[in-house]
């Protein structure tokens, strides 16, 4: 991370990155201090001296000590000090952020500041540092940066979030493929079949693994899956022929996310053609992943041209024949996975560096097509790693509309 | 909540309150906005005038409307032309923020700014809104004393939160009484029973009823719960004789907050009578608050002074007796939950309007006594709502120390 956080400040003409976290979870926090519980926390990273981790409390100290980072305690920090005399929390904040920078030998100058905080608040950290000599520039674009390339131990617990996503999924299938119809409707364990249903069994498989949901998921039929930002009414009863998307985005330390889109009962054939076409889409995406190893390089934009193009020869509107459309395929290729569920690499057209496929990279390959007037949708989701000799798929699940036809 | 908001932003010279969230689950957004889901939020909350929501992405508009709240749409708010003009985030959000207040009429002057983001985009965002005429504040002071009094629906929110809360320890009371004993270590279907088969059935439960666990939980036995922050090693066998705190603060749209401390087998005097003295002090607690009603007007320190008193009377340390003591009482006794698991009413001291009990207000008892040189603590807490006529424990739960005790 170092060489890399090296050239975001060189770019910026920064002295140092500082990460005002409110927790350890904190997706700039996070990969600098690894899957532990911290409160209130700050990093410091000079540029030229190792990265050091303010702690906020002396209880903190055995898992600040565990992240195996320089520390800087509540003692050097003379935290009992400046919170007596500066009881106001941007004044405290603001001595305590230029007091790390102190001990660790940064002068001021302008400083990348990353992480979360108090909207009103850090305004006004930002004001009181600034009087002080210190300018403070948004810190998202390198925290991005440095978190594009998975280490070793990121990549294993992203397929470790995976797997537990694909046994939730699985579980979907499963009481999908036990249901019942009356009269169009599912019916399981004698009640009609709802959304709620299969939220609830997602969360406990989750739950079961210690994995959360913190941004929910996606449960979504028919007409509501036709709107891909639907999450699912949870008393919507599911019906046989309609499509119903599954979308788990459950977070470990990392996220991991993946779709699958089932359907009950023989699908109308819009439905089954438009499976074929984002099954052949994905297929062609990963196909194009695996040419791409080991030399890499590839732009994650052009898999969203190729796949533009793939549905437009078969006759989608796609954004590229008009941006507009809310029928077809409606959405980008992908996006890159990690600490927040939207990390680069970025599928964008604009994208510089950040769009450039390397080893390292965690993404999803998510194409979709969507009838909104007609009330369907298919999309189809791998979380994929990018491993220096080929792409890594964690989401080894079937690809099948009928739930029967998974075990 | 509209003439405190009036009375806070006359306090602060304030023209308005702004509140900017990355979704709706912020807990300042969160009680404008209700149990919906949206992502990056704005409110504005003019002085004079009913406050407005603007949603950024027309996919959100149905979910911006069940709110109830006036909108502001990005049709209104120009947001395809601000995005377009303006790439860089913070300048964005600045421009965004602006044109907000110009629509409800808000004429550049100090504005209160509650809600959450990126640190180093908040402090540039602040520069660009000074540059421009408008003094940002920090706002969490006036919206914690905005949440301070719960609503009808929060509270019932609270209660059924507190509620799923309540199945899952009683879930782990029946796991620690179907457990047998083998040369002191706890035992249950076939193998030792560790802190992450409580965990792990803690969250599948309140994951049956929706419920997630943000701040994760507390199941620290012997040594480990008789260090307050410790949050339990998932490896650790339980053992006879021991003392087990398990702190649960589950959220669904507002926190829960709940404790009660078993021991399997015949308990250590220690620990039996601190285990008394803890009830004792609670029992305490909760006649003092049914006393206040319903007049109400206690302050909430008033109930730590008490309990400092009634364990310094049985011959534990408190903080009265060594501010900086690890051993006896060393925490306070409560303090408000709500959309943060911590927030008013304020038991410290200093505290003033926010320290006075009221109607609405949602508040925990939670005395304690610990051991880190021996290894043992108790804590016992409950969720306490203040209503017109009187407290209501929100945790009906036993309170023995024996599982076998519970059903």
């Amino acid at each position: 991370m170092s060489a890399g956080l090296r050239r975001g400040l060189d770019e910026a003409g920064a002295v140092a990155m500082v990460v005002v976290a409110r927790s350890s979870r904190d997706p700039d926090l996070a990969p600098f201090v690894g899957p532990i519980h911290l409160g209130d926390a700050l990093l410091v990273a000079p540029r030229a001296a190792e990265p050091r981790l303010a702690y906020l409390t002396p209880m903190e100290r055995d898992e600040a000590a565990a992240t195996g980072l320089a520390l800087l305690t509540p003692a050097e920090l003379e935290l009992f000090r400046l919170r007596t005399e500066l009881p106001a929390e941007e004044h405290f904040w603001a001595a305590l952020i230029e007091r790390a920078l102190t001990l660790v030998g940064v002068p001021p100058g302008r400083i990348v500041v990353a992480g979360s905080g108090r909207a009103g608040m850090m305004m006004a950290v930002g004001r009181a540092l600034e009087s002080r000599g210190w300018v403070p520039l948004p810190g998202q674009r390198l925290s991005l940066s440095l978190r594009k390339r998975k280490d070793a131990r990121q990549a294993r617990e992203a397929e470790r979030v995976a797997a537990a996503g694909t046994t939730a999924m699985r579980k979907v299938a499963e009481l999908l493929a036990a249901a019942s119809t009356r009269g169009g409707e599912l019916w399981l364990e004698g009640e009609p079949l709802r959304v709620a249903r299969l939220k609830r069994e997602i969360a406990r498989t989750l739950a079961g693994f210690e994995i959360e949901q913190p941004e929910g998921n996606i449960v979504a039929p028919a007409e509501e899956g036709a709107v891909p930002h639907s999450t699912g009414t949870a008393e919507r009863v599911l019906r046989s022929g309609e499509s119903l998307v599954v979308d788990l985005f459950p977070r470990g330390w990392l996220f991991a996310d993946m779709t699958r889109t089932f359907c009950v009962g023989p699908p109308p054939e819009p439905l089954e053609l438009a499976h074929a076409a984002v099954l052949a889409a994905l297929g062609r995406a990963h196909a194009r992943l695996a040419e791409a190893a080991p030399t890499w390089g590839l732009r994650a934009s052009s898999l969203q041209d190729m796949t533009c193009s793939h549905f437009a020869n078969l006759g989608y509107p796609t954004l590229v024949s008009d941006p507009a459309t809310t029928t077809g395929y409606v959405h980008n290729l992908g996006h890159g996975v990690g600490f927040d569920l939207h990390e680069y690499p970025s599928f964008r057209r604009e994208a510089g560096a950040e769009g450039v496929l390397a080893p390292g990279d965690l993404l999803t390959l998510e194409p979709g097509l969507y009838d909104p007037q007609v009330g369907w949708a298919v999309r189809l989701e791998d979380l994929v790693l990018l491993e220096a000799d080929g792409p890594r798929n964690l989401t080894p699940l079937p690809y099948d509309l009928d739930p029967r036809a998974w075990h």
